[in-house]
């Protein structure tokens, strides 16, 4: 890069000793307040319909936002119809507050008002820029005359809602650029708003601390925020409020290390659209309280919604890696990751660990929180190895794989992915996992069979074999447990010696449709050799397992002839 | 949402005192790594193909990463296939170290090397997991056989490394779920590792430190940072490596507050892509950099082959608000902005404000770095006030409106974009600014004329006015300076008493093509009435803008005489 870093500053430090905020923990959800409408709205290459902006205003209300800032409505004839739709509509639940932002200007203020008119309850957001380039070089005024600007807005502000005493009002100021002003100015500008206001315990006004252009890390926006609380009068009489932006991707940090700084209220917007990089997002910041055991006063639970709603109304779509809800954001392609994830729910599911806290490797929260299913969770490609496989099949099919037979199928699984270059969907694995294992039908297959026990079993059964004719042969034997006898028949039919090393059935389903699934691991003449069964029947299942291996065993064998014929 | 909070633990605070990181200042670049050929890669739904990985290692060598992590070789044929032609065909400049990933087994150790055979330098990464998840309901292992995994695994790779001689080795440990393990846990674990490989500062080794899922606020993991620095031995002989997830939003954060706490190298990939959320975004933390006046040490200068090479990569679009080179990023749409960014622009471009560091409202940078033009910066929407069409019409045509100017074309470019529903481009700017304020040639154009100045200004005009026909007229007149001589003129002529209110001419362009724009501001009969003019000589352009006024004038009567008629 040319060396153009020379002409940027770094941020200042802020003049704080003992500062308190990282010793600190949230504890509980702030007050929410979404500038969807308003931030949001102003940032879009077209900015929203009166449907989009009423459909994104009714998702708001629905999951518990309760301070909505709905426009600047003497800026734009469009925001101003829409507070009045509002407003003689009777839009505006008794728990919800609108919010309105204005300019410290006297005609727009009282345009503002004007807007408002008849809202049962409702804040009046004014503002003006505070930091050094604003007042130097885009005003033209120094710090008095910056001063006397908030005042001046905040005296019109108290005048006009005089006007209007039907209404509940909270009045709202922000030194715009906060996070770009002297701590001390800064200070000393809103104590000036307060002095105008005279707010109390019971009637707070707001002060909205704008990270406007992020540019610093977020320690040092809470040193600024902790040195603001520190320094406001009438600090039990003020609603400290933050209001931040992405631009060093820091808004959701610079928010929560505010938070614990001392500050009571979070501006922000879901997906956290807004200028340039957007708003701190709501859904991050409150699932983030969520995860470590806080309410969020916030119904996140359909983030479909949310995220049909926003894209909707932004034509901005959703980043795959979006943070808490993101299309990708329960997925594991990674084996190990996969094996973890398999392994770690299954003991969080266990019936004695159901009490204990969540604690699943990767994954921060239960998806299911949020209505995603598992399905969603692992996903299989070529990276994944034997437990995204093993997982997909439990999930799906129920079946639970040994571990030889996850062993024997990620190879094959792996293959097939890298052969289509992509995900491999559950459908097709379970197709590759009953080509490998299941073949109980040829060349051989189980005809009928008696089984009789009496200090051991003693099974006689029929082996239909498939070669240039059909033959039908009756095998007999005996031995500790069902599948012992049928191979110790085989053994005396055919020849060959059958050791079983593993064997595992499980079912699969519950009540009549319920299935079995048998897994053999056996060494058929020292050769080791698996085979799988499906069937209603738990016996037909493990001797047709046994059958699988076999006819795998001879399948194998006659490839070996066939190779040392060519 | 139902209260599933309560399932959720808090993260556990550190127990740090006088923690240091909060009172520092990051003062250089950290040593960059990029894992975006692994952990990137492995999070994708179709991991990358050989060509898509020769393109991402070629683009994060030309940026200057000297460090890059090519892949898990034992684990996938496409990366040990992908190492092999990395050494085999020579494609890794001097100064470029890679690196791969591995866990601490012994067959997998083993053919990691074996990937390698023959490269000059590479860094072998194993790790394993520490967390109490990890350790007891993944593995089932206490803290001693985790402990014990880990120096088995240094052990091996240490052992293996001694037979490839010709390699300049780098060894680097990842304690796998730093971030959720105890931090004496992680120290004593990472001593061990260290004791094993006995690194000295002349030949370090790595302990990267993973917040392999977020699971705090960034401060928390600066705590843990700081206390592992603090313990962790032979501190000088070790480079310590962070490596965040941003599953609460705050990998770039955790990063920065990382770098503070005493780390001295990122992992990271180009726009963040990797598990789940994804990894710290190296852009965005370089970024952060470069705007505190900090040498990044990665060239970001063509920030489109980065997002076009990611992109196709990874088969994910940079999102438009994206930190630093999202589409969005220095756009504004709203009034108040533009006019801000307009005016610190024009203080900042100023002859004697060239030495003076960046400090542009709205714009943390000058876009130009990026190479973005200023083009992209405003954007006009029916959001916009005068501000930003006075912006786009200087920039793409030249044009200096005066403030009366902008004030009523602003409500007309307004409904114009309300109309379209969008961005209105400035081509059409421009044609509603010709319409509303250029009318010289009907009903009454300029013929001919003479001046002379004696003391004053004397003037004769010929007018060519167009009605049922075609009439000429010469008019004569005097005045300080020509327009006063020509609004005489026309006075006596016409009858109407012309007051001249502003008056401001400007050249566009230089040189033979120069042009002029003149703007009047009139009083008609006391009317006020604006009118421009463009002309390549500044006289005509002068007299036309006050027959523009002139025009307007006469048009908005008529109308008014039609609308009393109606």
């Amino acid at each position: 890069m040319p060396a153009q870093h020379h002409k940027y500053r770094p941020s200042q430090p802020v003049p704080i000793r003992d500062r308190t905020w990282p010793d600190r923990r949230i504890e509980q959800a702030p007050r929410w307040a979404s500038v969807d409408l308003r931030d949001g709205n102003q940032a879009l290459r077209a900015p929203m319909s009166v449907a989009q902006k009423q459909q994104l205003w009714a998702l708001l209300v629905d999951i518990g936002v309760k301070e909505i800032e709905v426009g600047f409505p003497s800026a734009s004839q469009p925001d101003y119809d829409f507070v009045r739709w509002l407003v003689e509509e009777r839009q505006i639940p008794e728990d919800v507050t609108i919010q309105v932002l204005v300019q410290a200007r006297a005609d727009l203020i009282e345009r503002t008002f004007a807007a408002l008119d008849g809202v049962h309850r409702a804040i009046v957001h004014v503002y003006n820029s505070t930091s050094p380039v604003q007042r130097e070089w885009v005003f033209g005024a120094d710090r008095e005359r910056i001063k006397a600007i908030a005042v001046q807005g905040a005296e019109w502000v108290r005048n006009e809602a005089a006007k209007y005493p039907g209404t509940d009002w909270t009045f709202q100021y922000s030194p715009e650029s906060f996070s770009q002003t002297e701590p001390d100015y800064a200070v000393e500008v809103c104590n000036a708003v307060v002095d105008v206001w005279q707010p109390t315990p019971e009637r707070p006004c707001i002060l909205n601390l704008p990270a406007t252009v992020e540019s610093a890390s977020p320690n040092v926006f809470a040193d600024q925020v902790e040195w603001f609380c520190r320094h406001i009068e009438r600090r039990d009489s003020v609603i400290v409020s933050l209001h931040t932006h992405n631009d060093r991707g820091g808004a959701a940090a610079a928010a929560e290390l505010g938070l614990l700084a001392g500050a009571d209220r979070i501006e922000g917007t879901l997906l956290g659209n807004g200028e340039r990089t957007g708003n701190c997002d709501l859904v991050t910041l409150a699932m983030n309280l969520y995860s470590q055991g806080i309410d969020p006063q916030l119904d996140l639970s359909d983030p479909e919604r949310i995220i049909a709603t926003v894209e909707e109304c932004t034509d901005i779509a959703c980043h795959p890696r979006h943070p808490w809800i993101g299309e990708l954001v329960y997925t594991a392609f990674s084996g190990s990751h996969q094996d973890a994830i398999n392994k770690s729910l299954r003991h969080q599911r266990a019936e004695h660990n159901r009490a204990l806290p969540w604690q699943v490797a990767y994954l921060p929260i239960d998806p299911q929180d949020l209505g995603r299913s598992y399905e969603a969770v692992i996903r299989v490609n070529s990276q994944s190895g034997k437990g995204g496989i093993a997982f997909v099949l439990e999930r799906d099919y129920g079946l639970q794989l040994p571990r030889w037979a996850q062993l024997e199928l990620a190879p094959v699984v792996q293959r097939a992915s890298e052969e289509q270059g992509g995900i491999i969907d559950s459908a097709s694995i379970r197709a590759l996992f009953e080509a490998q294992f299941i073949q109980d039908q040829a060349p051989h297959r189980l005809g009928g069979y008696r089984i009789s026990r009496n200090g051991h079993d003693q099974i006689e059964a029929t082996i239909v074999s498939v070669g240039r004719e059909v033959q039908e042969q009756r095998i007999q034997g005996e031995g500790e447990g069902v599948i012992a006898a049928f191979a110790d028949a085989w053994s005396r039919a055919f020849g060959q010696t059958i050791d079983v090393r593993d064997y595992r059935e499980h079912a699969i389903g519950a009540g009549t449709d319920a299935e079995a699934a048998a897994y053999v691991q056996l060494a058929i003449d020292g050769q080791p050799v698996a085979g799988v069964a499906i069937d209603r029947d738990t016996v037909s299942a493990s001797l047709k397992a046994v059958l699988s291996a076999l006819n795998r065993s001879a399948g194998m064998a006659k490839n070996v002839r066939m190779q040392q014929v060519a």
